[in-house]
């Protein structure tokens, strides 16, 4: 993996980066759509692409489970196995272990877990989430890491933290794939001083990359932001820096104000199969009986396939009736809000503007949050 | 509504026509993808395009009560509310009536029944059923109809049939848009001598064209083919001819032998989503676990986008997971079965091979059901 900043904004931390991976260019502040098991749902990979997807997230822990990784790996990995050609990046299946499995004992050696599946028994050690992504083949992985939870108590965190360093460590000894990058996980819930040691002692192992992890887990926008503002300087400048399982539309400007290089969240996706529409003008619940006779489309100047062609009253009809085409048709409004929001900033920092993009989207969607 | 033979076969009943609607010209025989609450379940007007549907069907009872006719005719009619630009049939609702509403009474003005979806109380009188079907704006109308049970008893058949033929004068009365064609239905069971009557008043009532309605509903196959080898020759040869909700691929190449122009059933869509997909050497349960690590497309002659790109591994994957692709990718795969099943009828009578064509067909389907 190759990485390379093209251009730095002189107001702000905000920064325009290159990652490129075997699978092509990644043009960041980056956002991933989650492919949780193989597919972001609803969507075929044409339509990723069309709507300008550079690199997509897979959950180990879902695709360990099922359809497990030696049988993705004798069909060819998961860029074969799912035709998409582009990037992919695998999380660790720490975050699902903690969210998703239905008992759990963390030991020093691993995590021993049933499935939300079936139940069944699992065992996995860092050794093991490394071999799993191995096995997947994505172009980037990531340390195996607990995810704390909030709120939670220092020392129960302290612990974590101590232990996430060491599995980081036996993560970093375990991958001996070159085409692979490997990423860090900076843990340490709200407390600064155990995030910056989680992040020096990464330092020391030395990763490809560096993420942040267990954030907007529950605790308040100030908390999240109090975390960047102190983590994101300290973090190597010439490394991505990821931002996980973040978040909302202002999240993602506020923190490419930081220095954040990619993110990933299911925000667009879940919310666009719970009929919630994300727009420059506010957010949109579709079911509302106001767009029962609405023949306006849902944003007048976006440019997706759903506003090209369908009104809100069509895309209210679909989600009363629970129709398929109604998530689809959802998923590629909210994606396409994300993943061009994401254009708009790229080009705002290219052009020394962003302080300026970032004032007027953000009134933007309040002024019209306050006046809906 | 024009309609134009282009060519008979010499050795059946098979032929060759055109049907030309202000949407367009539908090569026939065509078979209609069953677009129910205005959308064909989980595809986009595009991709129905791209499979080479010429016309759809819709249902007119489900849009009459959701998300309404009146709405449906003030958003610029069904056409534009989904935006399909080609040709769109409407049944009339009184299929829909007997097979979906909680209860129902039928009295010689019209049928009352009640919602499926929330019990609320309707009446629809033949005149409200082509009102309704005004509204939606489809190509071709149907006359509101009784459709009758099997096994049921000849007395009954009698007076429903009769009742649907003064019904169907009613409709012809009531039916004052000259953009839209109003087909007639035949019914009267397996009663050979209740069908003749049926037809015989409709042609004397005069039609654009005439369908056989209540096949398919659990009689044997015997009995179908047989209602359809009694009542074919008597239907008007300068009119098309439609065979309602049927059928297997093997009872579309009957029908077409046998002189059917048009056809419709959501057996392509409905066994798509619950991982039946129809291919020439027999049919497939995607979730067998045959199929877990079986790399090859579902078949390797289809040109469907779903062969082209994905693997039975991957298919059962998404099917096992619920998967939203699982539901889109089977029925992208099956539509196209039985829409190329079509053109290469349409082709096999053009050249006047229609016989071998299905000689062939039926030998490999049958040897390989035989052989699974």
């Amino acid at each position: 993996m190759d990485f390379h900043v093209i251009k730095r904004d002189s107001s702000c931390e905000a920064r325009r980066c290159r990652i490129t991976t075997l699978h092509g260019s990644v043009e960041t502040p980056v956002f991933m759509p989650v492919g949780t098991q193989a597919t972001v749902k609803s969507l075929s990979p044409d339509e990723l692409e069309s709507l300008g997807a550079q690199m997509i997230l897979g959950n180990t822990y879902h695709l360990y489970l099922r359809p497990g990784a030696e049988r993705i790996e004798r069909l060819g990995g998961l860029h074969r196995f799912m035709h998409w050609s582009r990037s992919i990046l695998t999380d660790s299946g720490g975050f699902q272990v903690f969210s998703l499995a239905k008992t759990r004992r963390i030991e020093e050696e691993g995590v021993v877990f049933q499935s939300h599946i079936d139940g069944s028994r699992h065992a996995i050690r860092p050794e093991d989430a490394i071999r799993i992504q191995n096995q997947l083949g994505s172009d980037i992985i990531m340390c195996f890491d607990e995810c704390t939870a909030y709120p939670v108590d220092r020392a129960y965190v302290s612990d974590s933290v101590r232990r996430t360093i060491r599995w980081a460590e036996r993560c970093r000894k375990a991958q001996n794939q070159p085409a692979q990058a490997l990423f860090g996980i900076v843990q340490g819930g709200v407390f600064g001083d155990l995030r910056k040691l989680c992040l020096e002692k990464l330092m020391e192992i030395g990763f490809d990359g560096y993420a942040i992890g267990s954030l907007s887990v529950g605790e308040s926008k100030e908390e999240m932001l109090g975390i960047l503002e102190a983590m994101l300087p300290l973090m190597p400048g010439d490394r991505p820096r990821y931002l996980m399982g973040v978040g909302t539309p202002e999240d993602l400007v506020e923190g490419v104000r930081l220095g954040v290089d990619m993110f990933d969240c299911v925000m667009p996706t879940r919310n666009a199969r719970n009929g919630m529409l994300f727009t420059w003008d506010g957010d949109m619940q579709i079911k509302n009986s106001c767009y029962a006779d609405d023949g306006n489309p849902i944003d007048g100047d976006c440019t997706c396939y759903t506003c090209r062609r369908f009104s809100r009253a069509y895309l209210r009809h679909l989600f009363m009736a629970r129709e398929l085409l109604a998530y689809r048709l959802n998923t590629l409004h909210n994606l396409h809000f994300y993943l061009n929001l994401m254009a708009e900033m790229r080009k705002a920092i290219e052009s020394g503007t962003f302080t300026q993009f970032r004032r007027h989207f953000c009134a933007r969607r309040s002024w019209n949050k306050a006046s809906i």
